[in-house]
């Protein structure tokens, strides 16, 4: 299987960088795992609605670029759907077994996902109501794939 | 306000400990912090139904020797409320309203919390009906607090 994230923006911190090099270390074992990062438009804190859209109109549009024709997109969505963490290990194994073998995850920028690409989407997974910032939920969302493939296979993993 | 984050065992990853420095930093504008790490007791990966409950009650045993009578005890428990974080950061302005200026956040241990803390938890936090590891956790219930704050304030937080 192949997955993809698709992320805006790079990684600033060192501590999220090693965690997402670890990570994308421990899944190299179970898929192939490919991450993009197209570049984040300038969004300055006052912002009009209309300079928002326009942002992220312009991330979305770097987004779908990568996006090929039978991939499976999954948008991370506060408003999406949540599931367990063995609901999304289901989830994907569901996805293999459908003959799906190009996944997308899509973490959007500091404004979020624009219409388009939420239009794209196949399914939308939110991971809690609350907010969590995009470059950390690159860590999170590696994590829990890496969990899902360790409860797939019956292995043993942290809590 | 008071915030103590009891948690068990030490943080292991290099990447972990410089996100909870981050973050603790950035939180020191905002309250007074204090992180403490209880021994985690040996959990090996085949262990009986008793086992497991002796661990737990171990720690948790460790856990509420932290814990002052007066003090507000918040248990993460992935079958808590669940709350946006607009609506966590209301929750800590309310709990000041009210007086209450000491908190504490409980994160277990790789099995869990006794039934002893979550007895004695006056809220019980969820953040996901996903399990993250407990070390992870750790960041994310920072980031999220410092957050809560950032929205209390009504200054500019990153998404």
């Amino acid at each position: 299987m192949n997955i993809t994230i698709i992320t805006v923006g790079k990684l600033k911190e060192n501590y999220l960088k090693e965690a997402v090099s670890e990570y994308s270390k421990r899944l190299s074992k179970y898929c192939k795992l490919e991450i993009i990062e197209v570049p984040d438009e300038k969004a300055p804190e006052t912002m009009s609605q209309a300079e928002e859209e326009s942002v992220k109109q312009k991330e979305g549009q770097a987004i779908l670029k990568h996006i090929k024709n039978d991939t499976y997109v999954v948008a991370l969505a506060i408003d999406g759907k949540m599931l367990s963490s063995e609901g999304f290990s289901d989830f994907i194994n569901d996805l293999g077994i459908r003959g799906k073998s190009n996944i997308a995850f899509i973490i959007g920028g500091s404004l979020g996902l624009s219409y388009e690409v939420l239009r794209r989407a196949d399914y939308k997974l939110s991971f809690s109501p609350m907010t969590f910032p995009h470059q950390l939920m690159r860590v999170i969302l590696l994590e829990q794939i890496y969990r899902g493939y360790r409860i797939m296979k019956g292995e043993p993993y942290h809590k």
